[in-house]
């Protein structure tokens, strides 16, 4: 077994005649992976939704660990990801616009955007990889 | 319903006390998304664990496009990829290796290469975003 936190190992193969693939690690329940048409037939995750899937995760992390630090309660809590793509190659993304939604009554919204800011300086590896190559703007909404 | 050449987007949802979220975008089954112990449960994909699978199917679809333009017969074909992680903050990785099994009776090494460069340098997004921030060395392996 892999130490996770050293090395990470994952693996696509293709499914169809297309440009479907199942993609899996080790334990987990394959994910479908496929691109929109005519090249695919939209019958899965486009890289791009599991690269904003990567992103919102990592960061959700980072702010969950660093809010209960701070002896916050968190109740529900949510990232809806969206990222604009460029019309021309390569067709990523040009921006990408996070809205945190979290149920905390002892919180703040300043408080929160403290966090996301250490979680974008130095706890956020997904955010450190996309560095400088694309804008990520971010929103808190909290509710009580 | 969304054009997904323009936009792209996706939702996390914490659903449980530590940091396993479900993800998803409409029309797709949930990927379960956790971290490693002690901070999650190791029960679902890690985010960094997402990204390799987002820049592999990404590299992957750019690949089978081109190859099947030039009137290759691509079989079997599959990406392994594995990234190195830094022991310090960001843990992001320092490497990302690429090993590309395909089966094709009618293809070198070098054409599959000079594909790769073309997807690198212009045709793969997830490549475009991560380019400068982490060393990406790819491996092709071809059986007939």
């Amino acid at each position: 077994m892999i130490d996770k936190s050293k090395t990470l190992q994952t693996t696509i193969s293709l499914i169809n005649s297309k440009v479907k693939f199942d993609g899996w690690t080790e334990g987990n329940k394959p994910v479908s992976i496929d691109y929109i048409p005519p090249v695919g037939d939209s019958d899965g995750y486009t890289s791009l939704e599991l690269l904003l899937l990567s992103l919102s995760s990592c960061l959700g992390t980072a702010l969950l660990l660093f809010l209960r630090r701070m002896n916050k309660t968190i109740g529900e809590f949510r990232i809806e990801a969206s990222g604009d793509r460029r019309q021309e190659h390569p067709t990523c993304f040009s921006k990408i616009t996070l809205e945190i939604h979290l149920q905390a009554s002892d919180t703040t919204v300043a408080e929160v955007e403290k966090v996301i800011k250490m979680a974008e300086e130095t706890y956020c590896p997904v955010w450190a990889l996309l560095k400088g190559n694309v804008e990520i703007e971010t929103n808190v909404v909290i509710a009580t």
